[in-house]
């Protein structure tokens, strides 16, 4: 297998997804080609390699399930064997089900992708998927750096093809995504929209919630109106309070009401008070 | 639709598969439904709800699909609306593709599942999918806690309906196994099951929230009581409703409240009600 660095320049190791293929050996089901194709450009993926596809290829069934992924389609390149298909990789990480006669280095999806992002800068990476069946040969899973397993119910441990393909494509494009975000830069704030980390990330709030989180003074002078028109309703009773202002400050407090949530409940309760003065003056 | 706690002990959380639910709403791809039960089984998710899938259910295509999942698709349960799919439910987290109209809470795969993992022992869990083309309408989206994004390639972010579902559920099994396993400090498994949310700050909590969290049917009890009592306060006029109730929606669904924060809020709307009823009834 020959491993020449992608890159001229060794010591720049910036992964790149160009440098990640995805090889699926002897596949039975177009359909499984195209919903693969399909999951890899939704990961970003570009790359995709065909070992001695099954059932001819192209076709209009791997065509149809691959949706607007065609062009993945068109750009595939198929070998005669796994071992063409994976000569100019570096490194070669074949799924695997279970555990065969020869124990080999295996890690889960996320390592998977860990070693992935490692290596996807100065190589080509190939994530190789064998037969829906029967998996990758035993010669084929030793040409593999690595084996991956996918956690799986004993019950029923054989996932649809495309579906460990998209299992393995995320955790890759997840890994790659922390990986080429430096801190704080515009990528990583646009990420951080997606990723809703710590629900309101006040890094990137701004950009996403439409207005701003009441500050501790509005929060306390909405605490008070509450306390006052809860008394006055006879609900709040300031001999026994049960608890009560202490759970009312935990609801509130703990999602962080925006400003014009607090104007409203503070509209709220002036409409309260209104009614209860006027009950109250008329009894 | 029972909204009875799960667990008759509230301080027992430990995190349970057969709490987790799976929603497809109107499916319109028998096989779709099929690839999606494999999928459950495959990360050994149990429970798998239909709402009014668009084309006859069941069928041999979703058979096919399922391959070795049949049992699955035979126990699916079959809805009206999401509504009713998941009022039994404490917690619920819509898949969604990209930003509408009200900012959401929004969570990752992975953060998604801490949640789960957190929830699942003392609620029923819903995770909820919509239609192929036009994923959850808004007011679908609204019923939901959090939303869930998968980080997909701007260029092609539209994931097949089935492969969705299996990320989201890959990334629930891995954090329901870590949860789960029986090495590792007790320690070490509450921070993780708190990991990623700061939304509950372990410093200033029971480990085990002290009640279970209020279900979908008694939010929506909530809700309707809420309008109500707000349209007689005239503070809610049905005529120009100015997002109101969307806004009070968001804030008191986020908040999670528990039965007994409910049930104070409930009381206090009935108090409102009755000083309305006096202060009305005098002019």
């Amino acid at each position: 297998m020959s491993s020449s660095p992608v890159s001229d320049k060794p010591s720049e190791s910036t992964p790149d997804f160009n440098n990640i293929h995805v090889v699926l050996v002897q596949t039975s089901h177009p359909g499984n080609i195209g919903a693969a194709a399909r999951a890899l450009k939704n990961m970003g993926i570009p790359n995709l390699r065909l070992v001695e596809p099954r059932t001819p290829f192209p076709s209009d069934e791997a065509t149809w399930r691959a949706a607007s992924a065609t062009d993945v389609l068109e750009r595939a390149q198929v070998f005669g064997s796994m071992e063409e298909a994976v000569a100019d990789c570096g490194l070669v990480i074949g799924a695997s089900a279970r555990s065969r006669r020869m124990p080999w280095p295996v890690l889960t999806p996320r390592q998977c992708a860990n070693h992935v992002v490692q290596d996807a800068g100065n190589n080509r990476v190939a994530l190789v998927f064998g037969r829906e069946d029967t998996g990758l040969t035993n010669e084929e899973l030793q040409l593999c750096h690595y084996h991956v397993q996918i956690p799986a119910n004993t019950e029923y441990s054989s996932l649809n093809l495309a579906a460990a393909v998209m299992v393995i494509c995320y955790e890759v494009r997840v890994a790659m995504l922390e990986a080429l975000a430096p801190e704080g830069s515009e990528a990583a704030r646009r990420e951080q929209r997606f990723a809703g980390d710590s629900v309101y990330n006040p890094d990137n709030e701004s950009e996403f919630w439409d207005v701003p989180k009441a500050d501790a003074h509005q929060l306390e002078l909405f605490y008070q109106h509450l306390e006052k028109t809860l008394t006055d309703l006879t609900f709040h009773k300031p001999d026994n309070p049960r608890l009560l202002m202490q759970r009312m400050r935990r609801l509130f407090t703990r999602i962080r009401p925006d400003t014009m949530e607090i104007n409203i409940l503070r509209g709220i309760l002036a409409y309260v008070d209104e009614h209860v003065k006027i009950a109250n003056n008329k009894d």
